[in-house]
């Protein structure tokens, strides 16, 4: 028997998701765009000569954005890490960045291991845009009452079902998830919304913001939060507000 | 005597100076990429239907950033300022908006009626480069001493002569200015360098930070800045840092 030293590497990765399909390849025909994964895979490929198979630790949508995603290969190259994250960083486009190379234990998995994801999602809440926030924020005009949208959104705390915040392309057969934390914040005109939870569904952050957001402006009433949640009925739901004030901040295992 | 009301009208401004060669068009044949202030007359232009002339309260280099440029123009048009702001958000490319558009007195002029400017140079203190931040930092992977640069910074606190400071394409015949605060910050690897002055001459910020780097890690001796500074002499002076890492925060009138 041979020993074959394959190694578990662990990347943390910092990536603009505005020029990307997302972290997965679409099936579908009409994206053009390249997916942050294969994009990493390329570069990987370059660097090690060999193709590897990269496990992000959940797929982010198109135009999402991550401070701190995790993914995961296996490699019989023997590179030393600070030559990886150097190598990739070179090879990569500007608008994807190795910020992280860690060794794990074999046993290590992105998507399986991880226990849970902070998002967060940032609205400018005022009438003129922004040219400097322009990628990273859903400009949104209407008067918010916060406090409300603080009380609304603890109805979501804890275990349920969230099938009504999925939209329809979800495939999961799993919709039960635990949000740990949810904290809406104001620093001028922009209102940070995090939700820190074990999964979530697709498109799960983006309904639960455009939901809160309605409730907050007076278009839907006190209460409407948790009587979507247990309708379970996506029809029910607020509008998926816009990918780009999305952003992956942390992924915790 | 017909009387004619001629309007004045004060705007403050964000852009993202990445894709232009400056506030000012550049004479020289070899610059492609359009000004701020042209841009900006060009959708005045459009909306007010008559060429006006925009006074900007100084230029800011190719690749500049700016979070409250402000700048001046006389109409008579009779355009609410809430359709002016709104008509020129719609017309502008969107790595330029208008935050605020007010009537001002007839007397007052952008460029000499401003008292002091604040500028942050930010630099990413790091081995490895940013994927979000990556147009609005200076990658700077050396160790830094900060305490030293800030106690040397304060020798250019007051009125001095800052030709030192001052690239060869600077044409201002008064090197006099007066810096009234210089702020050094970290906030994990990213390091803020604000600076506040009445005036800046061409490539002062980026001349002065690119020193004070040199200072910090060791490449030019404590009391570095005080000996060049005195010299006159722009020879002496550390490099111009990338203009990526400047914004225009804030003019005081």
């Amino acid at each position: 028997m041979t020993a074959v030293c394959l190694r578990n590497i662990k990347l943390t990765l910092e990536y603009q998701g505005t020029h990307y399909c997302g972290w997965q390849v679409q099936d579908r025909a009409s994206v053009k765009k390249p997916s942050i994964q294969m994009t990493i895979e390329n570069a990987l490929f370059k660097l090690l000569g060999k193709k590897v198979k990269l496990i992000g630790s959940g797929r982010t949508d198109a135009g999402v954005h991550a401070r701190e995603q995790v993914a995961n290969f296996k490699t019989k190259s023997a590179i030393k890490l600070d030559k990886l994250r150097l190598g990739l960083n070179a090879l990569l486009p500007e608008d994807i960045a190795v910020t992280r190379a860690e060794e794990v234990p074999a046993a290590f998995h992105s998507r399986f291991d991880a226990k849970s994801k902070l998002y967060r999602y940032s609205v400018l809440n005022r009438t003129w845009r922004s040219a400097l926030m322009r990628d990273f924020v859903y400009l949104f005009p209407h008067k918010l009452d916060l406090d409300l949208m603080r009380r609304e959104s603890k109805s979501l705390l804890g275990k349920h079902d969230f099938r009504a915040f999925r939209t329809c392309d979800g495939e999961e057969r799993d919709t039960v998830k635990v949000i740990k934390d949810m904290k809406i914040n104001r620093s001028g005109g922009l209102i940070s919304i995090d939700l820190e939870a074990d999964g979530f569904l697709y498109n799960m952050a983006r309904s639960i913001v455009g939901t809160l957001l309605e409730i907050g402006r007076g278009k839907l009433p006190a209460g409407s939060l948790r009587s979507i949640l247990l309708s379970r009925d996506r029809r029910k739901a607020g509008p998926c507000v816009p990918a780009k004030g999305l952003c992956l901040v942390k992924v915790e295992y």
